[in-house]
């Protein structure tokens, strides 16, 4: 773990390592990559069985065996426990509500002489969702993925998670059954971001793929990516908690940790001006640490990863935590929303003492696919507006292009594209 | 050029011809433009004087010689003719005022028990715009590129544009001067975007790089994406026409040829369930052709990708033009408004018989950089949010968190995640 002050002689040095966290090196994976999604382009169905069968250890035997029925999804639901039920649809319900707020309008206006400019926005024909598998199969993926999408209005919703032995994960079948899916295929990995960009006989080719995997998955996003649209490329969890005196050390810790019990590679980072709650949140770490089933995951992520930063007031912490730009940021002290309008970037922002970041992995109703690495700078928060697009209006009356054609017809012209012109000019009047 | 009719038996091979007009190939120019990133990325400044040595028969002799001086654009604006500078404001002045009616807000709402959720939104510390340069230089690109990152509120604007034997064009310099854009550079291609991707020693790393360009362009645009923010991954441009007996053939003929005078690739494609009107445009297109000055250009696009496809019906005329997604659309019919809402794909939709598709390339106000090759299917035109980003906003009470802490709780420990489960546990009342 970093523990320094902003003060220390090699204090840039350390904040430059935080600065390079996400940074993935695909390079190593990308021939390999490059290669499945080949595989999937040219063999389809066939290529995919045999990905299975090498990565997930059983044999599809028939195109059918590539799909879940609906079936074993309702059972799933069934079957969980009551208040759990109670709580996913809580989950689902609350997610609905706040995507709901964020969807996107179409709108026009019109200028006196007959002008009609807008823009038009509809949902994509169909989206394909990648949610992980096997022990790290988390519902609420499903639910943060499928909301979205429902919610903008997409016709087909198509899923894949691979499921090693043959075992789909009952909750995340649950899942499925709650959010009312039903086209949920047994495919992971690269193979699955390529079946869903390009489509099989079973796979239907989708325009956008979104949805969280380790580094095959991400590298084969980007390599889709412009003959599908995809909603970012992200890396390891994170987060950047910013708090005071005011903050209670005990609580910090556990946060910390709560993305630290996710993977090694996660980052915790804790910036302050109290040198006393960073001694203790310090402290705490190693109390909560002992009583994790995680610890082995989390210690080693606290400690390779882990951050805590002194400052000098404030000002400081604000500044060092922009330029982190964090996926998830707590602002732990009495004033938060007063400092709201200074934190320049952030995927998340949890604002106040009783904002743990994990309410908003489930049912606070944002989004919890958020941008890590630095790249909250420029990527938003899953959302609504990644399952439409957009499109411009544009209505001319008579009048309106005799009024404004002529400006049209002279740029046109001073960039030598006379078609451009006449277009223009053959509907002026003389 | 492609002259059918839906019933021919043959018809179905031609269609899938046209919706594969916009790929590209970039794999014979991967290894090219990932050695030119890499280059850039080691040496910087040295490598960058280097490619333009190579590609634009100039060699800067010092780290300066890189930069346009706002001198040379005052200069340049002040040089030009009265009347086209008239059109350039016009044409700022509509584009900025569409584009500020696009721009989103922050918004957030409450619950009584002392939630707060919502999102706030940003604009991006820097961006970076390639704009082509050369014969190919278009002041409409500048602006258009421009003014959408002005409008979000981008505080660093950076310009990249290549200048064979470093002469800029005088045009777009004044452009530059109108736009009241200071930083320009003398960089083009793969090498540009590498620059604006990664930083050297003049030429500042930023968060998005937008702007058209040819296929090395488009190569480092998505090899970098990831590391920035991208707009999108165009190709040729293209343009759509559902027209009927109402429209005129001498209008759309021109209309057909102001897309293929861009550039050899072009696609021109009516689609008309009038053979009357499929007969006449077919004659006009030809006698326009040898009135233009770029004929060779426009007509190599017109006989190599230009298609008239007659269809039974409307229905069938939408639904095909559907399935291509064109970069821009003319709906030439005198109900124009009434076939809007069939309509799902298309990057711009330009509607009536007043409305030829220049219009939307200078003044009226829409953006002109728009989803080529069907990709309007799920990418939108460029616009003010291309330079925002957004961030969830969470805040809990006390009383919130004891409402909802629970199902949290319960859903973390379904996933294995105890700490946050307790980060949750931790702020709920006994």
């Amino acid at each position: 773990m970093i523990f320094t002050d902003t003060k220390n002689p090699d204090f840039a040095e350390s904040f430059n390592e935080l600065l390079q966290r996400g940074k993935m090196d695909i390079a190593h994976v990308s021939a390999i990559v490059a290669n499945i999604i080949n595989e999937i382009k040219t063999d389809k169905n066939s290529a995919l069985k045999q990905h299975i069968s090498k990565f997930d250890n059983w044999t599809p035997s028939c195109d059918e065996d590539l799909k879940i029925s609906t079936e074993s999804m309702s059972k799933a639901y069934d079957n969980i426990d009551s208040k759990l039920k109670a709580a996913l649809h809580l989950a689902y319900d609350r997610i609905k509500v706040y995507h709901e707020k964020q969807k996107p309008k179409s709108w026009f206006d019109t200028e006196e002489n007959g002008t009609i400019l807008g823009q038009k926005v509809t949902a994509v024909d169909s989206a394909g969702l990648y949610i992980p598998g096997g022990k790290a199969a988390y519902p609420s993926s499903l639910l943060m993925n499928v909301i979205p999408a429902q919610v903008a209005g997409v016709e087909k919703i198509v899923v894949c998670t691979p499921t090693p032995d043959n075992e789909p994960n009952e909750l995340l079948l649950a899942a499925c059954h709650l959010c009312g899916v039903s086209e949920v295929y047994k495919v992971g990995g690269a193979s699955a971001i390529a079946a869903m960009a390009y489509g099989t006989q079973t796979i239907p080719k989708v325009d956008v793929i979104t949805g969280p995997g380790n580094i095959f998955v991400a590298t084969a996003k980007k390599m889709v990516f412009g003959d599908v649209n995809i909603d970012m490329i992200a890396g390891p969890s994170e987060i950047g908690i910013l708090a005071d005196d005011s903050a209670n050390a005990n609580h910090l810790a556990v946060d910390m940790l709560s993305q630290a019990e996710h993977d090694e590679m996660a980052s915790s980072i804790l910036i302050t001006p109290s040198q006393k709650l960073a001694d203790e949140v310090r402290v705490e770490i190693e109390n909560w640490l002992i009583k994790l089933p995680r610890e082995e995951i989390a210690r080693k992520s606290i400690e390779e990863r882990g951050a805590i930063i002194v400052t000098s007031d404030m000002d400081e912490a604000i500044k060092l935590m922009n330029d982190i730009a964090p996926e998830h940021l707590e602002v732990a002290t009495d004033n938060a929303f007063e400092l709201l309008p200074m934190i320049k970037h952030a995927g998340a922002i949890f604002l106040g003492h009783n904002t743990p970041e994990a309410i908003g992995d489930y049912v606070a109703g944002p989004n919890h696919t958020l941008p890590t690495g630095g790249t909250a700078k420029f990527y938003s928060p899953l959302g609504v507006e990644n399952f439409m697009k957009k499109t411009s209006i544009i209505s001319f009356s008579h009048k309106a292009i005799n009024e404004i054609g002529e400006a049209c017809a002279l740029i046109a012209n001073t960039e030598g594209l006379t078609a451009h012109e006449q277009s223009v000019r053959v509907r002026m009047s003389k």
